[in-house]
């Protein structure tokens, strides 16, 4: 009957049992039975309740093994202390799935609370899966599974979302309940259609994870939206993710955390850069996974990734009936990376027999509201002769919508409209729409969004059309060999100053008028840590009597500084010209793995933290967007009629750097190339630092 | 009767006449009478049609003649080329306003159309006082002036704002006159109170800002929400925006225009980075007008700064029934600029008698639904005991209300503490809030916001705090006496890299022993204007040898480049050490006049445009203010154990060159100190380029 996991018993149960059902609907276990009636659950319902016959209209049982069929979900409403032994009789009549919706009282010594460990030695043992405990429940909108006790669900608090063949079904999966539920609950005001909502609670057995691969292998979710707290296994959100892009459905994350400091102890430089919010971001951007910043966004972002309309570059036309708001929109627009293009002289010339002499015909399109009262037959002719035009990519329309009517009267014109148009419509209202036309768009998939939501939305369709063009599955990288760092950067390829070691002055005036001046002298020493402090460096060493004579000296300053230290020679190095500098580095996150780091060096940019990570390996395509990610990537091209830097050295560098991670394998904590310096030439690594961690370390680390 | 501008006239007629009524409501001109009697106006209202005797039920008059009584306000439907009639007509009969709804044809000609030129000299002539063309019109909320067409004041379409005696109702002007209606629509559905809305159109006569002057002196505009897409008289907006300041009225504007790239042609640096966006932007930070950019942060701030409960600081307590939206409003506050600071133990232990062990007393206080499940005595303990925290300077409150009856409920616990509460209380509810709740919260002068908003509402909120604690109304400064750069650099004290005119080898080895090495040398004259090209420039002098040599070989080169050329001696500068280099520059903008610039210096911060603009003059406390709205401010602080820059050094240099801004006068046109170089102690503007108008153009131009 259930399939492997039991996600699918827990999704679609056809016989349910509420244990802890009562008349009391002003309480959680009276909700839990009023709720999945109210939902219209067309399979069986048991109450399990020992001290009445009756409960809400329905027989009661006294407990589960009473009941005497077949129960595949299992609703446990009882206090926290009871829990335990329902889930122990759901086991042993044969559920294949239970929710908890108890809330654990908080044992300090225990994360979670005692429960949740109880929960997960039940489901290790048993093989039971359980949701919860603290779950608010589940919802499936198709099969009218609403084993929840979310107020959301009862038409005298919401109108509902209809149950048709809409194709755009959004699924939302928080372990947030409360909030999980009112997402749904201000999706479905916003006009979309909904799958599944799956809150997870406290997660002692299923996770966030597992329910969003569960409902990318199931395939009926257009997009599916999450609201992360955290993840107690981000391990797996690399292949969860990959699947859900393999799949092409877009995944749509609110991510708490930002504004937490991540104050993480480190040595180098890179990792003082880098969070776990950081991680997050880097891996949100290599599987194109949507984040979003608040609800709006939230809400646009899912109605025109769900519309699956994809845009194809960033061009809008926008169509109002109000030029105030179609500037304004503009302006978001520009905001949101979204460009508003002049039209063509052509498609002006169209759109003049329809719209009147005082509106407009740029971009924002002004038809005045005259032009479109009553019939919609003038907005049909726009959106046509926009939507012919190859260079627009998207369309946002404005018009007051506050008449209940209002789109009813279009809706004739615009259904078969919006059923062949190439580009996404977003829709608002200036004014507040009533909600019966923002509804009647949802069911004609055209997604209603707030005026700066229809921005970003727009904007994050744009994102994502790029993100499946380029997506192709990260290969796993095979087990490092590891090495120290010099051999790592040599093997890979990476450049570093031209360098020898030396024994004498004359080896010393030999290397540096191979390799050019000016050139920097070094004691090469084990046990000379602080070079400066010994005297035992020389820098800026123009030509062969100033090196001779410096030889002479650091080695004499050194020997005078620690007689006994032993002395393998003297490291002559070529001295790089000035250029553009940057830092190359990697940081391994303890949840996520190693990230590599790419920003501009120097200290105003160390203030302003312009820098670029994303999960190593990285391809040169990957490594190209990094570059572009900084919001200094002009200097590199080239500004003020200055040369522009070497960028396919810098990618061939990072893909090295990325080569040398997978090469050292975990053993390499982090590594630090600060700075490169990049030429209209080349580039090279300056000065480079790895920490490795010790292999004892490494094991229990 | 009416007073000098006729503006009480416009907003507060006894009478009314409507020119071109009719019965076709579906049309402008059976809307505008159809919606001044839907709004209760109480006046005399008289329809003026040719071919009708009764109108909706009126006495419907041939012409404005014909009324025989006094008329204040004549509202104008007819077709454009009968405005003008009517308008005669409306003089003639002793009218005091009009208001023009009828749009006029463009005229290419004309800006703006014939229509707005005949009413200016119409205006010009009578003095009678004109809104429009193209006015959609105006809403006296309190004395039911419903002068216009827009469809919300009709109760069938949209729940209608009580009329009670709230102190906290704000005022709109838009140029736009849907989307001024629109908002006016939104704020009612936010709980928002109004007491006017005046939509101007093509501005023939009244503008926006003699509106809100005209607001701001009527006292009764608790905010003033301004929606512009540009000023005709731009110079205006300074002392409105004062006038506004001096009374504590908010001015909270909606400004479009920063999409479009300020293409200025301009010779410096400086006024490559200005534009007229920067010098809107510019003039809000220094009147403290909140610049909002989308409907739902207008809403908000709106909300907050119309509540009159100033936030003394940034510190917010969240208050929540939901830890997941908790977080989520905790990390859009931090991104807003505000703290949620963890809680003091007192507080927590005060909290903890009201808060379930599963809730968390931590910020965000999750006390969990059931804590404030049916009456309101906890959210009132927790809600006072938050106010008593003197460290505490804003609460949210987060509860679902999709349940039409939740504020109701509260409500007799809520009201009395709302009104004796020191800090603002922003409401928000995660599940869609039914109407009735928001209208609630409003009446009870509490503010309700989107979970973006409400951070954005008190961010502004400290803002305005912050601006009125500092507020002095700036002193016009005398006109200008003019000068050349270098005297007016002495003058005002800017200090500049030590510097003398010699005249022979011994006078500049001399100067150089002076003032210290190394120098540079520059031979002075007014026809060699490219030094480098002429040999005639010497860097890095470094003793008296090498200056000695230079002077003699630098004179004999630019007298090879030139034999004719006027040689006025060889300046001997001070080259100045490394430091940090910022960019300090002044450009005159065509509208507002001088803004005085700061910025950092260097090609990375060129593309970052990490830059500071204020309206010149500035005060010393002006000038610290542009410092520390730089992103790199830290960097002048001192950061990675470096010592500071010496701000105070900066700031007096600042105020200088606006004293030399206001001692040029306007012929200056452009001011640029590039760069300041700011040590530890001092600071020096080492290049200084400044371009005067000539005399004769600064009068044409």
């Amino acid at each position: 009957m259930t399939e492997p996991n039991g996600l699918s018993t827990l999704l679609n149960p056809k016989s349910i049992a509420v244990v802890g059902a009562s008349d009391d609907v002003s309480r959680i276990r009276g909700k839990l039975l009023r709720t999945l009636l109210l939902a219209g659950f067309t399979g069986d319902v048991h109450p399990v309740n020992p001290s009445h016959a009756r409960v809400q209209g329905l027989t009661a049982y006294p407990d589960l093994h009473a009941i005497g069929q077949q129960v595949d979900l299992v609703m446990v409403g009882v206090p926290a202390a009871s829990v335990m032994a329902v889930l122990e009789d759901a086991a042993a009549i044969g559920a294949g799935a239970a929710i908890v919706h108890s809330a654990a009282e908080p044992d300090p010594q225990v994360p979670g609370g005692t429960l949740v460990a109880d929960i997960a030695a039940f489901v290790a043992r048993t093989g039971m899966r359980v949701l919860g405990p603290n779950a608010e429940g589940i919802w499936n909108v198709l099969d009218r599974v609403g084993a929840n006790f979310a107020p959301v669900l009862d038409p005298a608090v919401m109108v509902q979302e209809p149950v048709d063949d809409r194709t755009d079904r959004i699924s939302i999966v928080s372990q947030s309940g409360a909030l999980g539920f009112a997402l749904y609950a201000q999706g479905v005001q916003n006009g979309l259609a909904f799958r599944h909502v799956v809150t997870t609670g406290n997660e002692a057995d299923i996770e966030t994870l597992e329910v969003v691969d569960h409902l990318v292998a199931a395939g009926d979710s257009a997009a599916i939206v999450l609201f992360l707290e955290g993840l107690d296994r981000p391990d797996r959100f690399a292949s969860v993710a990959a699947s859900a892009a393999d799949a092409g459905v877009p995944l749509i994350v609110m991510k708490v955390g930002s504004s937490e400091a991540g104050a993480r102890a480190a040595v180098s430089h890179t990792a003082h850069l880098a969070g776990s919010d950081t991680a997050y971001d880097a891996l949100f951007e290599r599987y194109g996974v949507l984040r979003v910043a608040d609800p709006e966004e939230l809400m646009a972002v899912a109605g025109v990734l769900s519309a699956r309309r994809e845009p194809a570059g960033t061009n809008v036309a926008i169509i109002t009936t109000t030029g105030g708001a179609g500037g304004w929109a503009s302006d978001l627009c520009g905001e949101a990376g979204l460009a508003v293009p002049p039209l063509g002289d052509d498609l002006r010339a169209e759109l003049a027999g329809v719209v009147p002499s005082y509106g407009s015909t740029a971009n924002p399109v002004d038809v005045t509201a005259a032009a479109i009262e009553g019939a919609g037959e003038n907005l049909v002719t726009i959106l046509e002769a926009v939507d012919r035009d190859p260079d627009l990519h998207a369309a946002i329309v404005m018009l007051n919508m506050i008449s209940p009517d209002r789109v009813a009267r279009l809706e004739p014109f615009l259904r078969p409209l919006l059923e062949r148009i190439r580009i996404p419509v977003v829709f608002h209202s200036p004014s507040p729409p009533a909600p019966e036309n923002v509804r009647a768009l949802g069911a004609m998939g055209a997604p209603y969004a707030g005026i700066r939501g229809a921005a970003k939305g727009i904007a994050a369709a744009v994102r994502y059309r790029r993100f499946r063009d380029r997506w192709v599955r990260p290969v796993p990288a095979p087990p490092g060999a590891g090495g120290d760092l010099a051999a790592l950067l040599a093997r890979h390829g990476v450049p570093t100053p031209p360098e020898a070691v030396v024994h004498d002055a004359d080896g010393a005036v030999a290397v540096a008028q191979e390799h050019g001046y000016p050139v920097a002298l070094k004691v090469v020493s084990p046990d000379l840590p602080h070079k400066t402090e010994a005297g035992a460096l020389a820098l800026g060493l123009a030509d062969a009597g100033e090196v001779r004579a410096a030889h002479d000296r650091i080695l004499a300053s050194a020997r005078a500084y620690d007689p006994a230290a032993r002395i393998d020679g003297v490291l002559v190095q070529r001295m790089m010209p000035p250029g553009r500098e940057l830092v190359v580095g990697m940081v391994r996150d303890p949840d996520f793995g190693p990230l590599l780091m790419l920003g501009f060096g120097g200290v105003y940019v160390d203030v302003l933290r312009d820098v670029a990570f994303a999960p190593a390996p990285v391809s040169a395509a990957d490594a190209q967007r990094m570059v572009d990610r900084l919001r200094g990537a002009a200097i590199l091209r080239g500004i003020r009629g200055e040369a522009g830097s070497d960028v396919d050295a810098l990618v061939r560098l990072l893909v090295a750097v990325s080569s040398i991670i997978e090469d050292a394998g975990p053993g390499l904590r982090e590594l630090d190339l600060n700075p490169v310096i990049v030429y209209p030439e080349g580039c090279v690594a300056v000065d480079t630092l790895a920490v490795f961690t010790p292999a004892a370390e490494e094991e229990t680390g």
